[in-house]
């Protein structure tokens, strides 16, 4: 089997909150307990790391002490463009100086991202949008969101930065919301260091084919970093792996292999009611064992059967790799 | 025009927070001022209240001071059965000291309707369901559902009592999801107390068509409240009425005055990043005047039209009457 | 393993026409050909059968020899009720003639049901519903459709009736969309011999969880009959089982054994653009898989973490049995 | 009120067949009869029109001669690339006869465009997609469309072609599902004389916000022609404009304002169960109040609003405007 690392959004491993359980899921857990919490998973190295960080005396020395410690490094830094200040939009803020706040604030996620030794700093535009019919200019809120981003990038080219995409959440209607939008937005953008986050779960969200939309990104050259999830399709659920389109996550490692995908595979849940030390561990664990199908599966056969679309073939070889050869097979 | 009273729920005016802006969209309010907002606007009298109030040391009476001084009145009390320590359901808990803590949760809410003078106490039951396959018995959730509101409203047979129902959130499925399946639940209860509030934007958000929701829940005598917002069908937004859906909310309406209702039409939203007295007044202005179209409305034409389902002359009649006598037609 | 019968709706094997692709996607099968395929797949026993059937030429007789020659049989008897006439709604339609037309039909169909010896009669009411905002009055159509079922099955006391709900297609909204409102609908009609038609594919495009269903009707005692396949969730698209949605419709089988059905599985398909005999046998392969998943599952296990509501070890248990014993463990 | 051009695809003056109804919703109409039907409607004048022709003797030289008698105009000539022996792709098909006799029915209509001086030809890829997770290489027919695509339009330099995307239907998944899919991929094709249709619905049905892609597709010089219609955002219901989405429909025609179209506005109908010829009047009313509405719209109040990301301004002046000025306020 391939050489698999797996890494993690932090967060999943913090305190959780929704607009009813006002008084959240779990007590608070800083950055520190939460890298902490993220080691004992045994499986993951790289962290994608929100910055500010959580917790009032957490600084860069000590978080990078605790990565040093467990073994973990910062792989990503993700700036909260989507707090209360930023309700209204971080870069497509109809205030100038909010939207020069959210350029700065992406400034310092630079700096914090090369003191820690992290690979890129991510975009994470929640809040720019629109939530009803005739609220925006649409023509100009997108400048906005390509000035923004490009005043960043434009300004630490040797940092790579990369844009994750999703639907919608927590604005109703949010500007880079599937893959191809963000590409074009990044033509726009006109700079080389932006790329895109792909992540399952807002893939699955998009109404997108995940395996299609991880080519479409890769061979354009802009696919800097891949989350995994999943949900129901509706809404961004950010549940264990696999655990409700088995199928279609396994089709999307298949399409990792195909590209050749050598970077770690970062987990993005948020599991509000489970323990996130045994959500990750159970994600993994599937992820291995759909890679473990990936290894049986004829793969010269499922070429032949998508040289002629012929879905019944392709469907039986995978299920049968799936589920045991033979399986279902005669009346036994 | 008809007389027509207007309430809300009284979260409306109060903090919000997401799972992403955790510092909240504004600071705290607590009841008693939230009550104050709600006056501002206006134009409202009946409140649905949360109970535990917002605010440490707000108590019945100071509650019930504020109401009289500024002339509102609790309408309905919707006890917190969604927070922290029902992650895993209220009445649905597979703890069986927790489904008691709802229910006597439950038995408390109505204390306090008496004591404010409520007219029901609602069930909104936000976390009672599942997120994952093969998370529940789906037959022993929907018992210990049956058995929690049966408990409490057999407990009080002279209080109403009304369910809400949502397809979800912030449980990923909710288990009364839809007017039908909570009238199924309602006859399963088996009591004559308990019915349900319809909530416009919970129809929509489960692809039912909101008018005929309503003769389906009024029609089996069931419908106790009315409450009203808008949203994009795929997601719960609590948005200002007629935003989106004007067409479909003006048949709504149209369908209370087919029923006769004659109860208050209570506004249920979240303005995230509005004023919320502002979307309080726009909603019921645009409720009003869409009343004034149903006033224009030739209703004897639209009977001879629906008599033969003639979609484009009860279309016609419909889109006249709102846009303007004459309006588009010819060339001028 | 369980001893499994299968069966099928026989359009599975006639000819497939779209409104794009009006030449359609074959050459045109009567009913008798179509039987003969049905054969050709060499597990199907039980079919449910158009009337009127395929094919200028076909009689009950020429059913009947074609059945017993092949050594299948007719289970359901299912009346085009949703033909050009009725394009206006078959028990709904604002036509009274047509209404009668429609009953008349459902009458001739029991007549067909008896002389082929059927268990029940199929109401598949595609017709009945509405296109537009106030085209209808929704309790006017109501009362059709409840009254349209009731005078044919009351006119057969002795023969068993389904309804097969879907939420729309080819009517834009179907008046039985889901389960709970045509469970609702048959206590309306207030026969005994009316029940329902669970599709596996109709409750995922319905938005409902398949397995939850299955208890909801199962319980009130109005489970008539069991159709397999699988969709996107959007549209009823008709595919393969298992095809998308594994882990859910492993939950429904095991649903059906939860419930002890001993009733045969019958496949609703269509093949577009594969061979329909492949397709049927593709998914009878996949169906016997996932009972042998369900024959290794440790059910006290799985029973002791659904009485905890523990998403995380109940998906272990299924991911584990489905994808071998430590699949995934481990670094290996 | 500004000059507006009216036209429309033939086809909805046609017959209309589905899987259900296959007997089709009415009698066959061919390609000549559907013109006078067109001109019945008394305000189209340039029509969208499949190739081949509906009716077997119908000849180039006839349908010139009832467009000169009825004062109608081709403007655009469609291929009909979704038959029978394109169920399996056009220019994505596996065999490539068939992906080369695509290419030559596109350069047949090129000629039939000339022929009848149409403005463009449109590619409608219908079947060009997949059905199945696993069925095809996503890269490859990613690289067949674009490459048959081309073939067409390169070997036609002076005609313009334009490409009308969709989610799906009659394909269960499309390759150009949404406008900024197919920008990216018109970037591919790489010349100057391919654009795209803009259907209104199509966004609906793509949960796209139209006036959105609007400004998307038309900065970047892509924007060939606009059809309109409505729908219920799941499906392409085809249904008349403004019946359901009256306020986006409305921000459409605003967005058409904004930038300057010049073009006509072509409606894409299919009016199953309505008379097509007032289906499409029916249409052109509603559109033109629209018009009327954004003639009385204060459009630098709305600007003002907008500059502030201000929804409920921006929904009052458009509520205000619609509904009547003053509807609503006070008591009355």
């Amino acid at each position: 089997m391939q050489d698999l690392e797996f890494g993690a959004g932090l967060w999943m491993f913090q305190q959780f909150v929704d607009r009813y359980a006002s008084d959240a899921y779990g007590p608070p857990v800083d950055t520190l307990a939460a890298i902490e919490r993220a080691a004992a998973v045994g499986e993951l190295k790289p962290l994608d790391i929100n910055y500010p960080f959580a917790g009032d005396s957490v600084t860069i020395a000590k978080v990078r002490a605790v990565l040093e410690r467990t073994g973990l490094r910062a792989h990503a830094i993700t700036p909260h463009l989507y707090m209360r200040e930023f309700q209204l939009g971080s870069f497509t803020n109809p205030d100038a100086a909010l939207r020069q706040k959210a350029v700065d604030l992406g400034k310092r996620a630079v700096e914090v991202a090369q003191e820690l030794g992290a690979k890129y700093v991510k975009f994470w535009p929640g809040q720019d949008g629109y939530d009803y019919p005739f609220q925006v200019d649409y023509a100009r809120i997108w400048d906005y969101q390509v000035s923004g981003v490009r005043a960043v990038a434009e300004a630490a080219p040797a940092m790579q930065f990369a844009i994750e995409y999703k639907l919608k959440e927590p604005r109703v209607h949010m500007l880079f919301g599937t893959a191809a939008r963000t590409l074009l937005a990044i033509e726009d953008i006109g700079v080389d260091n932006v790329g895109i986050v792909l992540d399952l779960g807002h893939a699955f969200f998009a109404k997108e084919t995940p395996a299609d939309v991880l080519q479409l990104v890769s061979r354009r050259g802009k696919l800097v970093s891949v989350e995994v999830n999943d949900n129901w399709r509706e809404w961004d659920d950010d549940m264990t792996v696999g655990s409700v389109h088995l199928i279609e996550t396994l089709e999307f490692l298949y399409g990792l292999r195909q590209i050749n995908w050598a970077g770690p595979i970062l987990l993005d849940q948020f599991p509000f009611r489970e323990d996130p030390i045994q959500a990750a561990q159970s994600s993994i664990q599937t992820i291995r064992a759909l890679y473990g199908v990936l290894d049986r599966l004829d793969l010269s056969a499922l070429r032949a059967a998508q040289d002629h679309h012929d879905s019944l073939a392709a469907q039986r070889l995978v299920l049968d790799t799936l589920l045991g050869p033979g399986a279902g097979k005669g009346k036994g």
